[in-house]
């Protein structure tokens, strides 16, 4: 197969995890005969020292011209405490989002046996855990209509939702549930926001088509207490930008390997990969960072572009590399391997 | 001295376990030599059924001429998948913190050495946990502007906050960090939206007239994490209103024991008490809810009202209870003790 994939490595331990990853596709290049043409380009703060534009438009043209993008981290903290900085990273991942029209985020979270006993959880509470999170992306209080009086003294954020938006995400989730355990969990705040019940009625009326899945509703406050109390029950869950946003975060760190984590943004054309974690840049150019994540987002590209086989090679060389240790400090602070060398490691056995 | 104090047992759990909070007052009154005139009202649910308005005239008549209000818990299954209910319990509630000016939500959260085993969190995550949630109460998107198009295909909310909102809670919560352990924690996602940005303005201009205490910010998705990573790190937390739900209920199961939690919301004028645990239909009527939290959230009453030494009195017994584990089958499940008992044995103590 030729496929061309965009890569953004972005801000801080970015490239160095998508430097492992791009090695694992070039691996999976050479087992499989296949011919993937890498096309980089600037996005975040790294895009706005070089042209003051956290995404450039010579990057969205990599991107729109590529079916899948391959994406590693931004944010730097030089932006972060300066809410009144015109420009921020974070504009261009969300720009990103939005003219790629990726607006489902798909977060598997899955307790890796042996590291149960890292999660900040109760082992019992964790082991076995295993649920997709389908999060809309590019709606909701992050898009909607922003104000900030003259006088600086009264702002808004409007959060919106229309029937559309609601309903194909919704059905990538109810077909996620019917191919997974057939439980769905609606994550909303229905007793106080309207466009809650919106997603309450519109999905309740889609779940019609999908009788075997079981459908079931959470306040997002009751919500966060069960991620915690008794994440298990989860399969997949539904919910809207915010709090997907709160949820899959809170979520991502039950595990106690955020370094393991990938996500996929999908939509009708495009679709782009990325590894949960941020730009971590204290770790940045000290050969720590985990890779594991950026290249589990590889092997959920493979999948996407249904190279299964591709991407089950390569999630055993994950476990491989779990099984034997061969990993970095924050999941073996005794060990001696590199982000590089986790990476060789994975390349070699695929 | 001479209270007036208003009761809204509310819902499910709600009479039986506030009914053994005004046993505690009563012991307080008799130990102390005080006078409590109280004034039971109906509101949620059981006001519905009585008057189709979960909030009547009536109710609110008597909040407004009590300068506190003890409150049960409101909420009833029949109205909680019905997102087209155009009347339910919990509309009773937010109209009375509306109509109280009730703007600050105040949660201590403090984690009992003798009960770190029964948190979903490893021991040494919790123990010495100590911190209190500032939320603002009546404003941001629960009370903003709702729209549904008359084709009801799209709906919106509107998340709304003035410099002057902002203001008066903050400096709530700046007090409070200045007689604790001088931090305040503001949690928002000024990387996204409007009224973030507003927050960390005001909130940092403020913060310059408390130079002893220290400010820091975190986003919300990644507050969400680091209440699990290291709750410790806490000691005020201010945060808006749909955030400080989310959060603080996250924060309740921390500890291990929901059944403990009070929380007071003040504004100028009233306050009113209650604890945070919700109205736990299965379990009404049955003689096992924890009472505690409602006994906690009159000693947080009592404090209010200048009754310092009351208060620690009323805490003092609690703590003879846990120790001595006269407590309910949620704490202790081989105990023998129900809601009744318990109560009986603090107002004893008292
Ligand atoms: C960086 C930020 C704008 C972003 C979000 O809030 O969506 C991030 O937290 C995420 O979840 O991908
Ligand atoms: C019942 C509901 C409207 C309420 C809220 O969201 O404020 C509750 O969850 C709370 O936190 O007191």
């Amino acid at each position: 197969m030729e496929l061309k994939i965009a890569l953004l490595p972005g801000d801080g331990i970015g490239p160095e995890v998508t430097e492992q990853a791009v090695k694992c596709l070039h691996a999976v290049e050479e087992a499989f005969n296949h011919h993937f043409v890498f096309t980089e380009a600037h996005a975040g703060a790294i895009a706005i020292d070089h042209t003051g534009d956290p995404l450039p438009e010579a990057t969205l043209q990599v991107c729109k011209e590529s079916k899948v993008v391959l994406f590693g981290a931004i944010g730097d903290p030089k932006y972060d405490n300066d809410p009144s900085a015109k420009v921020r990273p974070e504009q261009g991942l969300l720009k990103l989002r939005k003219e790629l029209g990726l607006f489902t985020n798909i977060r598997p979270l899955k307790v890796y046996p042996s590291l149960v006993d890292r999660s900040p959880l109760r082992p019992e509470k964790v082991a076995g855990c295993d649920f997709t999170i389908y999060r809309e992306l590019t709606g909701g209080i992050y898009f909607g209509k922003k104000t900030l009086s003259d006088d600086g003294t009264v702002a808004s954020d409007l959060c919106e939702y229309s029937e559309k938006e609601i309903g194909r995400i919704a059905h990538m989730a109810f077909k996620a549930a019917k191919a997974r355990n057939k439980k769905l969990t609606l994550i909303d705040k229905a007793n106080v926001l309207e466009t809650s019940r919106l997603w309450r009625k519109v999905v309740t009326r889609i779940g019609e088509s999908y009788p075997e899945v079981a459908l079931d509703f959470l306040f997002v406050d009751n919500a966060a207490m069960q991620m915690i109390l008794n994440p298990k029950q989860f399969d997949v869950i539904l919910t809207e930008n915010m709090f997907g946003d709160i949820i899959s975060d809170e979520a991502s760190v039950i595990g106690g390997s955020i370094g393991l984590l990938a996500s996929a943004s999908v939509g009708d054309g495009h679709a782009m990969f990325e590894p949960i974690h941020g730009s971590f840049p204290e770790g940045a150019g000290k050969n720590i960072a985990n890779p594991i994540a950026s290249i589990l987002s590889a092997s959920m590209l493979l999948d996407h572009v249904g190279l299964a086989e591709e991407a089950a090679t390569v999630r055993a060389a994950v476990d491989k590399a779990i099984e034997k240790n061969v990993v970095t400090p924050d999941l073996n602070p005794d060990g001696n391997y590199g982000t590089d060398q986790v990476g060789d490691f994975i390349a070699h056995s695929i």
